[in-house]
């Protein structure tokens, strides 16, 4: 990868690292990691999304107690003032992320769309 | 988004506009376009591999015919001088994004590898 690409790359990194966005991610992590129930709590909730993603990706069935134990999971994190707060904070930085990608990725989207046509 | 990771995104856009991957990317994506033969049999060869793509994503079976005819117009399009010029300034440029992400991503990588420890 040419030297200028890669420096562009790693002032964008240090950009990101420092923007509001991931700094309060990052708080949140850590109010949540730094309390054992909270934390507890998220990874079963992390836990029974990813079954039920690898679930439907491999075309398996899911059951109705499947869907209602998502559902308990989902309202007790929604319920966690702490949890709720990283959860927030994630889908903005997942924000930020496509927001990035769609800037860089334009080059590409130009020509590939121009190929289509 | 802060402005700051807006400029830096489009510095980013900027440089991958006039690296030397993206360039030799669009000439090779023109010498195919401008050949209409050429760019008949790439089309053809990207239309079987997405419907083999979203046959096996569907869960649907791929029948032995399907897979002789996508190994056919692999080999076509492998033989054809511009159209694998091209595929491999697409896998060039494929390996930079790659890269990219690499490098941009760090901060979160470094957060959610903590986490899941
Ligand atoms: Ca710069
Ligand atoms: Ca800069």
């Amino acid at each position: 990868m040419a030297i200028n690409l890669y420096d562009q790359a790693n002032e964008l990194e240090r950009a990101l690292r420092q923007s509001d966005e991931f700094q309060q991610l990052k708080n949140m992590y850590d109010e949540v990691n730094s309390d054992e129930s909270a934390s507890k709590m998220f990874e079963n909730f992390r836990n029974i999304q990813m079954q039920l993603q690898q679930k439907q990706m491999s075309g398996e069935e899911i059951t109705q107690e499947e869907v209602e134990q998502a559902q308990k999971a989902a309202q007790l994190v929604q319920q966690h003032d702490k949890i709720s707060k990283l959860m927030e904070a994630e889908q903005r930085m997942s924000m930020v992320i496509t927001d990035l990608n769609k800037v860089i990725m334009k080059p590409l989207e130009e020509l590939y769309g121009s190929v289509q046509q």
